[in-house]
């Protein structure tokens, strides 16, 4: 029986075990793996070794590798071979953030329970009920479903579940780098993402990357008084001022030169998508005191927060910054500044060129010194990767809707290097939702999630193996 | 004998009685009178007692007044009467900076002595010895040289003598309010600026004036996240460096509409003056670690930082500034902005016209709250005041040397305050140099300065009261 004629069974044995697969969920829920927290250290070793024998149990050559910090779970698993599967790597983390402030959690945050909503929803609360025990759950869930059913899985998977997403995960890449043969797939899976709206599934095809720069300028070797230099001293906080504010024109755009290099619009059925989307400045940036997208003339806001390219101001500080008045002509400003990108634009270029544009336009005495802090490529599924149209397809019977294709605006590193180091895709697929307090008191997981998110999984596993 | 007939004989009891003049000056100088450290409020009332009972000493009818902190001494004397002689109002403090850090001084701070520098001038070294203790007693010394050949002092004068000008000079406006009639007089005489070299005499003719804001700028009602929101939420940093960029043009100018309304170009023959000077960027600015005069073109260096009015951005902070990188959009952004009047520009004009013009720029999202911490105008003593004309051949005579008109680029609150509350013109002389290390370690006030600027106040108050 091969999957997509086992699916039938399978999504009946989903719905069958949900209890089941909420104990086990609660099971996991109720470790305490703060990953940033070295208090929590055993609890994130015991996290591991939780997820190891879960592995075990349902077909996965498992193993917990140590790193530097904490342990990084590994299983592979054979699954269906018809010779046409392909082999894919589901990525996930079993840490999770930590829970302070506690006095604001309604209960205790590893007391997993099961709440409703006042519009009826049902939620499993508890810290990790979403990010990400709860996701990684519907993955896992699916697959032993499948075991259930057909005594195997139903294509080959390799496994790899780190403990350090929530403190950087800084020991996954050198494991990546080192471990590539034997971690290495043809479509990698994460499900740490979202959906689009609670009845709306969607598939993250795209994350911005990002270049992060310090510019620091010094003109005078000192701090001045502007009574005895004011008029004839170079100002900094003037001169960074002035190279900030031209680095936008008046659409909005980056007038950086060659900064839009490599970008593209986005395909005409994508954009037809994104234009029938309810995303408005009232339901998105009314939330947060905001109104009006501030960014490229023309473009549409989703666009201007998940597939167009950035350039921001994060952070400046010169001069006297205290109370009151003090009549000073700083010897120093700094500004942090960033770039989000996208498509093929390239870090090390774009980088490059805003040292340039600074460069330019610095006037006499000013000195300038750049420190970069990151420099990552976006990251793009290709639209024409016949796994994506599998995916969609999967999403679209589970929730009787079509699945959007949407890009991210911030950025993953780990799936940037699972292109990189791996050489292989990855599709994005979640059952978060905006209201689920990620990294916040009373953090929860729709119930709705949990089991159409495990379904889900079933029919793109089936879809992919077949 | 009038005072122009007692001259010579003054100027050369002032040479006679030079080692006596220097004694009571180091009397004087040993008195720690740190007017900003509690701990030495009873060595600043030891000051205004040693002050009162000198000139007591002279003729004056004196009297130590209380303020809510350090006293202020009053001294009136009555003088010559020939009917035309004005009366005199001299300004000095007699309290002194902190001393620290006190490791860099060669010697004890409050113990006086004569050094001398290696190209042979030959200088007191005292905290105080300039600022403003030895410039005071120029003055004081000038008087009692009158007294002791005339017997009475050359024409009206009234002392005030203050203790709290290193630190803010907080109750000195609201005593000349109170004691207006008292201290009013048909001119004002300050002994606290500087010569222009230590071969060349000046008057002090102007101070710019001093309007001081604060701009915060609130966008979101919170930070954002730079991968969530980055590209659609107004940036606070990004809105307040396009602002502030605008204030000026290319050309330095400021483009704040209305800003140079009441601002004069000086008479010509001081601006011949003015372009005589040996003040060169490689003498002003390189000592400070600059090279080129960053203000308006067209203007000279002593324009830019003397007669000319400036915007400057005193402080910016705002979005992440500590170490490294954090990917924010800040909700808030703060600017201090300030700007040196001249001649007859309105303070509360300007600040309008500022508030307008940050307003006019104001992109949709963007709120602004300004906080006011200065206004004052600017003081210029009129080039045709007689008194002026006196002076100067008075400097002239004695340092053999046209004596200069030149403007500080600093506001000192308390000339402004003599014109507004008591009606009258002050006339600046003073003999510190630029080395004389004010407010630092080893403070130093030259021999010549002593002497020279003693017998230069006989020369001045004989030429006033003819």
């Amino acid at each position: 029986m091969n999957p997509s004629q086992a699916l039938p069974a399978v999504l009946e044995k989903i719905d069958a075990d949900l209890e089941q697969s909420l104990a086990r969920l609660f099971d996991f829920l109720r470790i305490q793996s703060i990953s940033t927290d070295p208090a929590y250290k055993d609890q994130c070793r015991t996290a591991a070794e939780h997820v190891a024998k879960d592995l075990s149990g349902i077909g996965f050559a498992t193993s917990i590798r140590p790193t530097a910090g904490h342990p990084i779970v590994v299983g592979k698993g054979d699954g269906a071979s018809n010779g046409k599967s392909p082999r894919v790597l589901f990525y996930g983390h079993y840490d999770v953030q930590p829970v302070d402030p506690l006095e604001l959690w309604e209960t205790p945050p590893f007391a997993p329970r099961i709440a409703t909503l006042p519009d009826g929803r049902k939620i499993i609360v508890a810290r990790g009920a979403c990010d990400d025990k709860g996701q990684v759950m519907t993955f896992v869930e699916a697959c032993r479903a499948f075991k259930a059913i057909t005594g195997q899985l139903p294509l080959p998977i390799t496994m790899m579940i780190e403990g350090e997403e929530e403190c950087g995960s800084n020991h996954l890449f050198g494991f990546v780098k080192d471990n590539a043969g034997e971690l290495k797939a043809d479509l990698a899976l994460v499900c740490d993402t979202s959906m689009w709206d609670s009845a709306t599934p969607m598939v993250t095809t795209s994350l911005r990357g990002l270049v992060y720069e310090e510019v620091r300028l010094t003109c005078a070797d000192r701090d001045l008084h502007s009574g005895l230099f004011g008029g004839a001293a170079q100002n900094p906080l003037r001169v960074l001022s002035r190279i900030l504010a031209a680095m936008h024109d008046d659409n909005g755009r980056v007038t950086i030169p060659g900064f839009y290099d490599g970008v593209k619009d986005l395909p005409p059925d994508v954009m037809a998508d994104l234009k029938g989307l309810d995303l408005t400045p009232e339901n998105f940036l009314a939330d947060v005191g905001l109104k009006v997208p501030a960014g490229e003339k023309g473009r549409l806001l989703i666009e201007q927060i998940a597939t167009r390219p950035t350039a921001e101001i994060n952070g400046m500080i010169g001069g006297y910054t205290g109370e009151g008045a003090k009549t000073v002509i700083p010897g120093q400003a700094t500004a942090k500044v960033s770039f989000r990108l996208v498509g093929a634009q390239d870090p090390d270029k774009i980088r490059e060129a805003f040292r340039a544009f600074v460069c330019a336009r610095l006037p006499a005495d000013a000195k300038v010194e750049f420190q970069s802090f990151a420099g990552a490529s976006a990251i793009d599924l290709p639209f024409d990767n016949p796994a994506l149209a599998k995916t969609r397809a999967a999403l679209a019977a589970e929730w009787g809707k079509k699945a959007l294709t949407i890009g991210e605006g911030g950025s993953i590193p780990i799936v940037g290097d699972f292109k990189r180091v791996l050489g292989m895709d990855t599709i994005m697929v979640g059952f978060a939702l905006d209201d689920d307090r990620v990294h916040s008191p009373n953090e929860k997981y729709d119930l709705t999630s949990f089991h159409k998110g495990t379904r889900s999984w079933a029919r793109i596993l089936a879809a992919l193996a077949g």
